[in-house]
């Protein structure tokens, strides 16, 4: 039995909750899912500032979980983490945007990923770039509050399908990668609606992380991610 | 029980056989891979000339075996005939070459490809290129006649260590990817004598296939990839 | 007398008549141009499946006509065949894709590509990037059925030329390159029409490849393109 | 007078003390250069788990200090922390490796980083891909434990010559860009060595920081790095 | 006390002296800005033809003022000469254009330049790409006669605010560059229009200039740049 | 009868001779070329510096001689003012430096341009760059004196040789680029010790010049290259 632990970054349990729940679904039979998220730390990832607290949140949950797992999944958009996280794991880790980014290159020449808040394009840019997959996607936010994510309202959706329709019609994007975690719901209402492909990175990278364990591959520890232990320090209330 | 045909773009049912099982010992519990060819076509696919074969005999196999299977894996270092499959095929198809590229991603952050003959590097820089992967990567070849490669000989393994060993220290190579179907029996000792990650792409593409499947992804048919009928044409000796 | 023969990769010879007798018109004192195209294949190709059925039929030609001729122009835009075409001839290959964005570079400091039908612009696409013509070049599609090209009709017209006008406007367009064979008596009225060069890529092609003739040059058999028999194999009706 | 704090991201106030005085030496005489480090963290940052330690305490000494400055250098090479210190700074922040990267540009055509130790490569490529100046030069890294750096002695000035004198050899290299910070008095007997400019990233961001602010320009707050306040949070020990 | 010679590459005295004013003002406490102009050349820079004559005017000046200066500044949107006059110059030289696309890059993820008449958006291009920014900045044009930039007309302002305002709303841009020289009263009222920075070159340059001095940077003489005399030739009426 | 003339930009009357004499050797025959420099100028050019003086004297020729040609072609590595002339002439313009590289993608995946002096590689980096090439080739120089380039020499030989045959064992080049006019009495021999094909692009680009004079292709006038009267300003001695 295969076991992934989704790290979500910020310190929601509602939200590790409906990651998990929704990754589970999507999982093969050989693999169990459990989800961590940090006790301490921010409840959402909207900003650089807001991602260094989230990462050092991530290396925390790594320390703790990974004598029980066998392969990471980072669940926030922009990828929080990862690399640090490699270094620091004993085990795999695969980003939600790295995946989802892959997973769409398999399935459409081209492709957008629709993230919020409009802030945080740069957070996506830098993962698309880091791929080198400029030429293949756009990024493009909505206007919607992170607080209306919850319970995945008609208003979401409608704003979710109107972004990702003007990147088909403008940008001629196929396929729509949904840019932050917990949105798996939108999957199939919004590729019913534009009838193209939609992926949840969560799922995506769950379904990568095992196809790594079951190749008995690893984090390469040959320089850049060699072997480091987890940080002495913590984040705390200011 | 999620079914992927690993489909062996030559006539080779010795090489199917060598990849098959290959797959089959890394594939999750429940995945199933059976394995095809053109019973018509080239032995080995070395050149684009003999890749234009190939790729005819894939569509071949994928009208073939379509209705029993869940996902396509082309095994072909090229990725020969994968984007006329994602117009055929009923199901995703996944090529090797991507899904090496892709994985060497999660665990390195530059890597290179060991491939061979040197003629073919060609057709590793295209898909490299596809995925916007220059940076990186690097493509080399190992001086290697391929009737050398059944068996997994000393020398072969030899070969592929010198050329990873000098793209290690001159390129910053933290893992490899073997450039060919059929040499996973490589994988174990080659990492062992490198001490970084080594990606068999068979391997890698039939994990990914099988998490497409599970996610209900499949290509999209918006633009690129829209469906075509399987050609009304076949390869036939001259 | 340097010999060309334009290949185009379907099946109409009505087409082919159209390209030879337009490519004669632009073609120096010193050049004869003939044609040829498949006696077994798709009508059109308009799809990566169609193509893969297309490339062995140019590759059948180049071994027919070979003997008879001093260059190759494969007329199909996406160059169908051509990489393939560089190993199995005997003399250069010269694609109407690759020609027409290189001249258009000569005439413009942006230009844009309006092929057709919307599914192909990823076909230009691998072109454009293989020549790392990216910056300067967009690629769109009119809505137009191949079946309307011929005839060359006044709405075919306006509807090259609206698409080509859009990117004028938008993205800085300053020539237009035509993304299909058999257009080129399109070229005058819309070069009128919009005050920008219009390039069609055979006529393009045709007269690179007789200075590639007069200058004695040919495939490098170095690596990459070294000497192939024509395949063993032909497509045949299934 | 303009107030430019130099924030050093790990806890050393000997090397907090030895940038601060390298800086002050080339700053402009309508500026003064005081420098910070936090209290708490790392005592080196050499990975990315330590980038994580060290960009928190990036943001909590811009909460301390922004009262009283002009603008912020953060001087770690590889930019920890800056993007978030833009969103929580109310004034400009400008980091060491965006600085000598852009300096280096203005006095050689191509260049090379020397970077130390060799697992920040990665920190590095990332600056030069953001900054999109992968065409114009190098990263390489020498063999010295970080604690060498201390005294800058005649074995570290050796090594760096000599990495930078393959790069200027083998990628024709004409100025060289020092890879850490506390490094400025191997500038002079470097530049004397090869013959070619030495760029000390501190220096260089005193410099541009000054310029930012005498212009009256700050950190745009349109999108992506829009205002927030510091974090809630800050490192503890474990 | 530093001494920063800004080189106007066109004979309109009137804007040599806009020019120095607006550099002055935002100079620090131990710079002096003069400038200099070709007495013999093109009244204005508006294409590739005019560049070339501007060149050598500009190689002119910086011979007959070097013996009085720590710095050039070349202000001309386009850079035109200044890599010829970094050969020339004993001491070191920094375009408007350059400076102007690093200071943007400080302040903003993604930027825009404004610049005019459309006929020279091909001359910012080389320049963002030579610095390998294509990937965070756009290039547009405003439709105004550079006759009417005397001044700094509302007419103007509104021409400017409204192509930047089209640039951050369809491509994210967070920042404006003013792409001509004599536009720093803009800045302001640009600036407050739209709240996002804007960059003016020359002021730019001349606080990197300042800083190269400070640091005792000059050119790299290894190789693009080696040491040349001032051309024996002037530009003289036909 | 299609009238070329070929421009060498620097004095020499010697060099001019030479390169029309070989570029008559492979034009076809309803091409004729004749050379022009210009009066005065530069000897050679082998700096920016020395651009600026030769571009002046490539606008006087193209003035002088459009009466009496139908295409330009400037023969000088770095394509010196080519893109000025295309405003000025009223007839196309061909530069030999894109000529070449456009006919090495012709003939091979990847190829190596040999130029000389050192200092000149930047000058070919320009074009490499603007065409969009890095990815396919390399540049390097050979330490030949530009004096000894008369007479083609076994030294020449032997350096060219020498630096293409590194390229093509290190870098996989499959064809090589004369980066220097004058050269076409290399091609044959150089072509016949190396077994790869070898670009002499003012060869080359008379073949393109009159490709496009048989289309009645000219220079785009939408933007970039407007027409422009040929400037009032020529060089004159200092």
């Amino acid at each position: 039995m295969t076991r992934i632990t989704v790290l979500n970054p910020n310190t929601s349990a509602e939200l590790t909750d409906t990651i998990v729940a929704a990754a589970q679904r999507v999982s093969g039979p050989g693999v169990t899912v459990t989800g961590a998220h940090p006790a301490v730390g921010v409840p959402s990832v909207e900003s650089h500032a807001e991602e260094t607290v989230a990462a050092l949140g991530v290396l925390e949950q790594v320390v703790e979980h990974q004598a029980r797992t066998d392969a990471f999944v980072v669940a926030c958009f922009g990828d929080t983490g990862v690399q640090a996280a490699r270094e620091v794991a004993t085990c795999p880790v695969v980003g939600m945007t790295e995946a989802a980014l892959q997973t769409a290159c398999l399935v459409a020449h081209r492709f957008t990923v629709v993230t919020l808040p409009a802030r945080t394009i740069a957070h996506s840019d830098r993962v698309v770039q880091a791929l080198g997959l400029g030429h293949r996607c756009t990024v493009v936010a909505v206007d919607v509050p992170v607080a209306d994510l919850v319970g995945g309202s008609t208003h979401l959706l409608d704003a979710f399908a109107a972004a990702a329709r003007e990147q088909m019609t403008t940008a001629g994007a196929e396929a729509v990668v949904l840019g932050c975690a917990g949105l798996a719901d939108l999957v199939t209402p919004l590729s019913r609606d534009l009838g193209v492909p939609v992926v949840d990175g969560v799922a995506a990278a769950v379904g990568i992380a095992a196809g790594l364990v079951a190749m008995g591959l690893n984090t390469s520890r040959a320089n850049t991610f060699g072997a480091m232990p987890g940080p002495d320090y913590v984040v705390r209330p200011r």
